[in-house]
């Protein structure tokens, strides 16, 4: 049975506001909530069907999450997929620890992203390649959002997500650590040498890497087109495209040297 | 003015089955539908505001197309943006003209794609890495859904989609052309040698390229991640991501050569 305070909470979380006022974020599907159950995340409820429940999902190390049994009717009314599927976990965020910036890894930058879609895709992206960190600026799309959540195809709960100030951030890292913008100009990152660590910003998916951030960019890469310049291409990539190609080369580069 | 007619055909176009029957297609927003007026497809209406209009717009070619001037209010009743910008055009579709395969390009073989954003952002990439031709299985979701056209970017105006028995397509193509496969097993992408012809085949979102259409691929070819077989990374790439991947490499190896 689903409380009428219940399914307040729960959808109330679709907003950043309550998130953060309760401190709790919303998973959903039998996939995703097998990610939230592996992970180290502490788990509030399991609202889940009988289906799901009688399935044996539960790992040992969880026997005494509190799980409420609901009906395919309730979860649909609290549900924010459009076919729901069995669970919905309501779940503690984690808040993610200090760190001293970047003597031998890769950290991913992120400049204003503001889909969710491609937030969550950054994310899984990201963890496929190894990345260990990602900073975003205060403006970027929180990753508690259930869209980013679910996009992110529980990667989001293995690479730490730090929001911070990305000016003052970037200011210190070009120190220590060379800083790459993915830009529609620069070297080309097919001739670029990376090493093995380093900044990479990626900008806002219709403004880019804005000027006050690109002014800390130490090295200004480009992703090659078929053919530079021809007109009546597109005019640019994706922003999480444009991230998972950047991180490929990476991958590629540093398994060259291994 | 929208006459209640009017209203009733753009929003039917939302549907396959309506797009099929009428030979249309919507596109929105001033960026999408200046890329439209800049192609070769043929215009029924514009449906555009005050502002759009005074606007000068229109490129000599098409000033016999016809325009409709609509207030704001109108425009959001039958819009498919959530902030609809000032312009909406009728288009009509082209078909794509038959073609022999594939003696001097690489042509993209999807297998099933079925989220239009995916579709788009594939469709968007390809374009930027010249890829000349999509071909698709006939269970790919529809390009002239509005939501591939709108990801597309415009890329959907330049690059043509063929609907096909994939099956019987590849068939035909392995005799004259490798067919890659993106798997999640096969040789390392950045091991493979890529020549400057050949099928890429693209499988579904959450079933990967069909047992059958498996069968006809002569090179099955994976991303590397970047620590192959850890467990708790992410499972997976999406779709696009991994063509976008496979597109950056090919021409990564092309440019090389050239």
């Amino acid at each position: 049975m689903l409380s009428r305070n219940q399914s307040k909470l729960i959808t109330s979380l679709r907003l950043s506001k309550f998130r953060q006022e309760e401190g709790l974020f919303v998973v959903e599907g039998v996939k995703m909530v097998g990610e939230l159950l592996a992970s180290d995340f502490a788990i509030k409820t399991i609202f889940a069907t009988q289906e799901w429940i009688s399935g044996a999902h539960l790992p040992p190390s969880r026997y005494l999450v509190e799980i409420e049994e609901i009906n395919d009717s309730d979860l649909e009314k609290v549900s924010n997929l459009t076919t729901p599927n069995q669970v919905l976990a309501v779940a503690f965020i984690k808040q993610s620890k200090a760190f001293k910036c970047c003597d031998n890894e890769w950290i991913l930058a992120l400049d204003q992203i503001r889909d969710p879609g491609n937030m969550g895709t950054i994310i899984r992206t990201a963890d496929w390649f190894g990345i260990q960190r990602i900073v975003a600026s205060t403006g970027t799309v929180d990753i508690w959002n259930p869209k980013v959540v679910q996009a992110s195809m529980g990667s989001v709960f293995r690479i730490p997500v730090h929001y911070t100030d990305l000016d003052q951030f970037l200011r210190e890292a070009v120190e220590h650590s060379p800083v790459y913008g993915a830009l529609l100009d620069g070297e080309s990152l097919s001739d670029a040498t990376l090493g093995m660590n380093g900044v990479l910003v990626i900008g806002n998916e219709s403004h880019g890497i804005s000027k006050q951030i690109q002014s800390l960019v130490s090295h200004r890469i480009t992703i090659p087109s078929a053919i530079p310049g021809v007109q009546g291409r597109a005019e640019s990539l994706n922003a999480s495209m444009a991230t998972g190609i950047f991180c490929y080369e990476i991958n590629r580069q540093r398994q060259l040297k291994e």
